[in-house]
């Protein structure tokens, strides 16, 4: 038995046709001696119908069957009785006269339910043992539509664009001094091993040197770090570089992709071109280089008012070159002591000794230390913070970044505790995209006393910043640009270094790579460099994160078919394993289990 | 300096433009005070001019580039002289009178021509090495754009049929008992591995029960064997699955999809349906499960003739239950000792004790066996052989498959010897599509003395076959099929077992694959299967392979980016390479070296 129709295709025009429908038994139920099954496929639901009189063999097959077994089913379209209309379905005016059935496979009775809110409600593990169940849930379902839809309108974006598709490696070289890699013995080569790529970057600058021009690539990367919520294993990345281009252009193209994609995928229109802001103002306003643009509660900054406040620990943070920073959580001031004691808890873990307040509660500011401020510090509190009857007032003083970056993250906390109050809303789908730009090329790293890259040693520099390369490298900007959305960073990349004397400048005087190590991690590169590199840039950012807020969901897993746990298990197939003594003496290993301690 | 136009874009329409060109320095020469750059991008090259004494500054500095150094060039588009078009070019018709320059990058002398002609005659080794120059060449540029033409086309493809693209994982779990994969190991799970995905059959299988339907994945595989001409350690997969389908629609989807990708990648219309051809005609009549059919030289079977022969090799074969067989390479009689010597060779590697042949010349049979053949043996060779002045014909006597081995490899070495004498023509691009169907579902292996799935234990024996599972397996036979190109394998596939207890037979009581195997590599799936599993089957064939048949080039590593030569090197980046203790101690392996004999 062939189908004829999907499960979402029926309506009163196919009244009286004979057709035969293929899928999974949604819903079974008998009511008065008639059987009724919802039968499901990929695209919906039909009801099938049989009053048992008219073919007790029938109903008596169709009886025994059970949610979730594959059957097909032949029989003529009917309209449905007065009042059983059913118009959320697209097929909800008819139904179909069961008069064969075909069983492919009865079901077991699945684990827990296979509906959204039911399944929700299961613990994930449950869900990730059983993904094939898991799957069949209308949110899931759908989340696998959308991430197909993402992927073919960027390839549609980018094919449009002239940019050319083209696959890199997954093994690759290892690089012992970067972030953590997977490995892979080789077997021809005892003793050594590939890595798994953790991005196309070194092969996309490449092919940007071989002439390609327009490059881009939907590709797998592997990162071997401890696993957080929004962390896998294994990822997909979009990546993309191209010749010839500014940070301009750059801005144009993606802001055109995401357009593609947003109407694409959700129908709706994007607003481009996006905001810009420089990571300084990021900080400063928002105390983080991800602001979530949402919602306001900005940061203020009070070092000029407090410098010389008779407040020591204000006075004497801006002394040592600190900030003191505030923010109005307006509205808050009822907040709960556990609350209070779980942001000051946040802004310890960051670095901050406490968390100064004030609360503003029937007219008085309620504050340890509001006794150390002066009427003109007040006054210029509350005329910057708007400060009103029923907010509270949070301060961080600290060196600049930190001070930022404390407040920053009391600013998302305190966001969270107004909207459990309903006194802020912030919808996932009010999407506010943003450049972040302006990062400095270089940061001082302290444990090893030497600068680093801020995101990649392949970044330019502005060109008129080249100057203070040996002087002040701290002062010098990238041409890097981070796109945020939400909150989230989206991706992220810069227009890179294509001389190989200012490349090898980057690498051996200003990070101070030992030459050595530039040689076997790079020396390809610079190499390649020297045959006529043209100007390039790009970006990469990734797939499995732009889905998710898609999907409206905020964890990455809800967005791949078989992801991994936290732990890097997959439950359904209950990999890692032991694997044989033969295998490791083909790759001329061996294990070596750890010393219990 | 930004460009404004590319560099196969300016026609006599721009006459009296100013534009700026950007690109690589194709060509450069002087001719009488004129210099001349060829400018070349990804599009096209664009003649540039200067007459040295207009502008002699300019004009040394344009002298001083090298060819592949990067530049921009602003100038006005003239037309070019009478006598100096180059109608073969686009932009043959103008040239840019340069009246500014840039200079990116100005490129050392590559080590090998850049041209097609010149880099074929370059030994591989030194292409690979230099990747980034070897992708400039116009043939590999090209490959890499029909590589992406054809990826986008079969996605279009899909999506317009409601395929979903889902992404399944790389790092899958080790299966000991199968094909040699690689290993990863886990730092959080000491003395455990991964294993790199090998083929997403489990995964689209399961997606299967997943109600997902229709998928479709162009997925990174990776098999760890010894890498010849045509294999990679890591190669790309179209992956393909349905539910609900039988072998005919699986015909009229890849057939269609196959159409789409000819046309939109060679404007070539391919014929459908294809010639089908079930497994034994085809090692009837080709030798082999895999026909090239853009010739014949089809092998004729002989046992019947010669089964009461007073030749005794071939007498005894047929009372033995093998088969004589032979080929009429048609006017191949001038074959030389040394081509003679090296068929016999390629026999004899084939288990065959030599090469018996008939040699036609000046009306002679000239054979060291032909005394041994009544006249009416001859009648019937030279009847159903066609037997003609200046022809050779070929003898198989062994058991069947090897007799049909035999002569399928002679048959294409002798193709090969005609191609070179110019008597038999055989173009890439005669395009002779085949599917190869009813093969036999299981072989039996003499060493294993056991059945072994002839291609996966998951393919779905023909419905009327399987009463003969239990008594007659040799007889069942698999709703597989193979699609052939040109006599290369493009790809394969099947209906599966959507049964869980028929699976769990063909498992343990077909294949004898032990209980405890059983469970820890299928075990899951034989769970699914129990939740509702819809029939389904599908197909996977080799991205590369097809492009490079695409392309016209033998070797799939002309159609990969960054391919590892058959050593699996990268030459490029040296690859792979030793890592250090600290890698191995997170990782809980050590290495072990060979040691020497």
């Amino acid at each position: 038995m062939k189908s004829t129709h999907h499960c979402a295709q029926l309506t009163k025009a196919d009244i009286g046709q004979t057709v035969t429908l293929a899928g999974w038994v949604d819903t079974i139920r008998d009511q008065g001696g008639i059987v009724f099954v919802d039968l499901r496929d990929r695209k919906g639901v039909t009801q099938i119908k049989l009053e048992a009189s008219s073919n007790p063999a029938l109903a008596k097959d169709i009886a025994h069957l059970k949610p979730e077994s594959v059957i097909a089913i032949s029989g003529q379209v009917a309209q449905r009785p007065e009042g059983t209309v059913n118009a959320a379905l697209p097929t909800g005016e008819v139904e179909v006269e069961a008069a064969a059935l075909s069983i492919f496979n009865i079901s077991e009775t699945p684990p827990f339910p296979l509906d959204d809110a039911g399944g929700d409600k299961v613990n994930e593990d449950m869900r990730l043992t059983y993904r094939y169940l898991d799957l069949r849930r209308p949110k899931m379902r759908n989340n696998l539509r959308v991430r197909h839809k993402t992927a073919k309108a960027i390839r549609d974006y980018f094919d449009a664009e002239e940019f050319i598709e083209v696959e890199t490696p997954a093994l690759f070289k290892s690089t012992p001094e970067g972030a953590r890699e997977y490995l892979v013995p080789s077997r021809i080569w005892p003793g050594q091993f590939y890595a798994l790529s953790q991005s196309p970057q070194q092969f996309k600058q490449i092919l940007m040197v071989a002439g390609v021009e327009r490059y881009f690539q939907i590709a797998r990367c592997f990162r071997d770090e401890d696993l957080r919520a929004d962390r896998q294993m294994e990822f997909t990345q979009v990546d993309v570089e191209a010749s010839f281009i500014d940070r301009e252009d750059v801005y144009r193209l993606f802001e055109g992709m995401l357009k593609k994609v947003w109407k694409d995928v959700l129908d709706y229109d994007v607003q481009t071109p996006f905001l810009r802001m420089p990571f300084v103002d990021a900080m400063n306003r928002f105390g983080v280089d991800k602001p979530d643009m949402r919602f306001a509660l900005e940061l203020v900054d009070f070092s000029d008012t407090f410098k010389n406040s008779s407040f020591k620990v204000f006075q004497a943070t801006v002394a040592n070159g600190g900030s003191v920073k505030a923010i109005n959580a307006k509205g808050l001031a009822d907040i709960t002591q556990g609350e209070l004691k779980s942001l000051e808890d946040t802004a310890k873990l960051l670095g901050a000794k406490g968390l100064a307040f004030i609360k503003v509660e029937g007219g008085e500011w309620k504050s340890p230390i509001v006794k150390f401020f002066t009427n003109d510090e007040k006054a210029e509190l509350t005329k910057r913070l708007a400060i009103e009857d029923g907010d509270i007032v949070f301060f961080a003083a600290a060196e600049w970044e930190r001070a930022c970056a404390i407040l920053g993250r009391i600013r998302l906390d305190a966001a969270q505790l107004l909207v459990k109050r309903g006194k802020l809303t912030i919808r996932h789908d009010d999407w506010k995209f943003l450049w972040v730009v302006d990062f400095p090329l270089m940061t001082y790293d302290e444990e090893q006393k030497r600068y680093v890259a801020t995101h990649h040693p392949f970044t330019a520099p502005v060109p008129e910043d080249i100057q203070y390369l040996d002087t002040d490298p701290k002062r010098v900007r990238g041409q890097h640009y981070d796109l945020v959305l939400n909150g989230m960073e989206l991706g992220g990349g810069s227009i890179r270094i294509h001389q190989p004397a200012l490349q090898k400048k980057v690498f051996e005087e200003v990070l101070q790579i030992p030459r050595d190590v530039v040689e076997s991690r790079f020396g390809y590169m610079l190499k390649a460099f020297t045959y006529g590199a043209p100007p390039h840039g790009g970006i990469a950012f990734g797939l499995d994160r732009l889905c998710a807020l898609l999907c409206g969901t905020t964890s990455i897993r809800d967005v791949i078919a078989f992801p991994k746990t936290q732990k890097g298990q997959c439950l359904m197939t209950q990999s890692p394993s032991p694997v044989t003594a033969k295998q490791l003496k083909d790759l001329h290993i061996q294990t070596v289990m750890p010393v219990e301690e």
